[in-house]
């Protein structure tokens, strides 16, 4: 099928979920999770061809990526399981109004329609998007880099044996068949088919959506996260969080990339965080964190001396940027100047200076006195996640089931004119 | 100023104002109220340069909206003390979770930041859009159609007098100085400048947004709203709530364009609804309503035959398109196929039809027994409006302040590592 074909028949499935009942959607999820299973035998040759082609082609690490096992299946389906037993957020009356007139106004969740996700390696977002958007009562179109493919193609005959068998039509589930660039254009031009885009990948995927993205669409994912340690932090509680919110998992956009650090504190923290990050860290057989020291803490920090854009990379790795500041202004205003909005954390004793920089710093998540590797869906409570909103509109931060609906005004009266 | 100097502007004057208390915010509304009735001299020799410049160029109707009267500038200014007495969204805790680990978790509202507004030819939008920005702590960007200009440009003298008065920055209103086509791709294209456009205006405007915004955008108004007539429906009260949806204002978004009426009550019904909205109206001195009718319709109810682009066409006019269907599913199908998303409305005794038509129609609002015409912020209790969303994303229906705001996740720990 054509991309266009594959969009209108899902604007034509959308309409028997968004009045199935949470009984129906959980069953199918239920009968996805079993056929993930079920198909695991599949799925691995599917994923082992896509290997195969892969090799010599993409990075280790993309390659680890794309990688399936049994244990990843079974992983996969579980996860499925946990989406159905989160309760469903369609139907829920978010506000009651009986206005004088006598009219009651309903202000209810409702599903967005059809929810286009485009992504890249990773064969099991296949899996996790599918569950959400049923969950929560959208048809998905799902679009995966070309090195993924057969895999996902396997994953997505699983998820679409589930909905038959839940008497759901098997299209509320598409995999794009499309993998040439064209496809991922026509998801983002596909006005009057496509409610809600939203791409899991790099900055360049993201760019290329605002660019050229005519549908609604949520930036998610980049993250510049910054750590300020304020003068009257305590040293042993930042020195901790620097290295969880750094190197406890580098490659997640919810890592810190940059340490700004007060001036009057930086000659006794600074040659601490050397020692903690690095020799530390190699004495306990851990990767230890390299440096971009901007001139005043490079004396005191040792490390590379800091480039022009060392405070506005996403290193993703074992690097971490370090300024000193002035004075919490200088920082907050640092952070306006730098930051990707995702998450930034003050490590500091002083209520006053923290309220100031919750107040001031406009970010998704704002942490005091706590670790920015918080921001994620299971963290918050969410129970899920459909990945983490960058933007202002709609959806901040990790977003939830919740974060997938609209809402409809249900009014109700007895013959009211205006 | 340049389009692209004024968003900067903007934006380094937004974090003044997101910081800033209920108090000072509302004081700066009263300063604004007073100045515009201070400078109403100065405003109206603005507008009589506008409708001299405009006089022949655009409709008499056009030249209606344009005008500004000394009574016309005290409902502005009562407009924006109206907005001051409004509860401010901001710093409003939408949740609160206290997490396992001991981190509490808020998620606070705080205002999207710099929120762009184009709009045509009512010099009131200037001070309605500025007043509702200023409230829900965004700083806005107002880009007037060029017949309206010196008015918009009087008035935003005005507020930001008072927004000086109130010790806010003046810039955080600004008309666009650049009256060509030029500014509009500008704000469309702001990225990293403008949080949320708003086009406020006709079919065209929201297409050309729709086309090349490359920042977020809600898509407000075009109605084509539809009032199902169902076998089981209170004639009195149909033929009351039609008249009402069609007549009451023709020229608004939430006026009906289209009656559907069920095939079993047709016969009875429609030669009453041709007499209600056409002799019954010209003999109480009113303007009639004419009838664009289906080949089913149109030997009960007269009018003219309905042309293919009939049930796609927003009026705003005393014109109603008319069609007999089957059945509530046959309405259902139809209101998918052409509604635009705004309103729509069943008139029905039968409350499994109701329930049926609520779950099944997909628009901002739907009504069971009672006009169309109450989709309205004012009606909807939210004392104000910004527009009226057709969209799904972020807000649906009538736009108050709460829907010109985002959150934040404000997280405070002691010391939590992940």
């Amino acid at each position: 099928m054509t991309t266009m074909e594959q969009m209108r028949q899902a604007k034509a499935a959308s309409p028997a979920l968004k009045s199935a009942a949470t009984e129906q959607k959980n069953a199918a999820l239920c009968a996805m999770a079993q056929a993930l299973c079920a198909r695991a035998a599949d799925i691995l040759t599917a994923n082992a061809q896509d290997m195969d082609a892969a090799k010599g082609h993409i990075s280790p690490v993309m390659l680890d990526r794309l990688a399936l096992t049994e244990a990843r299946i079974a992983a996969m389906a579980d996860g499925v399981r946990q989406v159905a037993a989160l309760p469903d957020p369609v139907g829920q009356v978010l506000s009651r109004e009986v206005r004088p007139n006598g009219l009651v106004i309903e202000k209810t969740a409702v599903p967005l329609g059809v929810i286009a996700i485009i992504y890249e390696s990773r064969p099991n977002v296949t899996s996790d998007a599918a569950a959400l958007c049923i969950k929560s009562g959208n048809a998905c179109i799902l679009r995966c880099g070309k090195e993924a493919w057969r895999s996902a193609h396997a994953i997505t005959e699983a998820m679409q044996e589930g909905l038959a068998q839940a008497g759901l039509p098997p299209l509320l589930v598409q995999l794009v068949e499309d993998t040439t660039r064209h496809s991922a254009t026509e998801l983002m031009q596909g006005v009057g088919y496509i409610d809600l885009l939203i791409p899991r990948g790099g900055a360049g995927l993201i760019r290329a959506c605002t660019e050229n993205a005519k549908v609604p669409c949520i930036q998610t994912g980049t993250g510049i996260c910054h750590i300020y340690i304020d003068r009257a932090a305590d040293e042993a509680m930042a020195l901790s969080i620097v290295e969880n919110a750094k190197a406890s998992r580098p490659s997640v956009c919810n890592a810190a990339e940059v340490c700004l650090v007060h001036r009057d504190i930086a000659e006794s923290f600074l040659p601490k965080l050397r020692h903690a990050l690095t020799d530390a860290r190699i004495a306990a057989g851990k990767v230890p964190v390299s440096f971009r020291a901007d001139e005043r803490a490079y004396p005191l920090l040792g490390g590379v001396p800091a480039g022009p854009d060392d405070f506005d990379t996403e290193f993703l790795d074992y690097i971490l940027a370090v300024k000193v500041v002035d004075s919490p202004d200088e920082a907050i205003a640092h952070i306006a100047a730098h930051s990707t909005g995702h998450s930034e954390a003050i490590v500091t004793a002083d209520e006053a200076t923290a309220a100031k920089f919750v107040r001031s710093v406009d970010s998704a998540a704002v942490y005091v006195n706590a670790s920015t590797r918080f921001t994620d869906g299971g963290e918050f409570g969410l129970g899920c996640e459909m990945g983490i909103s960058t933007q202002k509109l709609h959806a901040r931060g990790p977003m939830g089931l919740r974060e997938l609906t609209s809402y409809q005004y249900i009014v109700r009266g007895n013959g009211q004119i205006r």
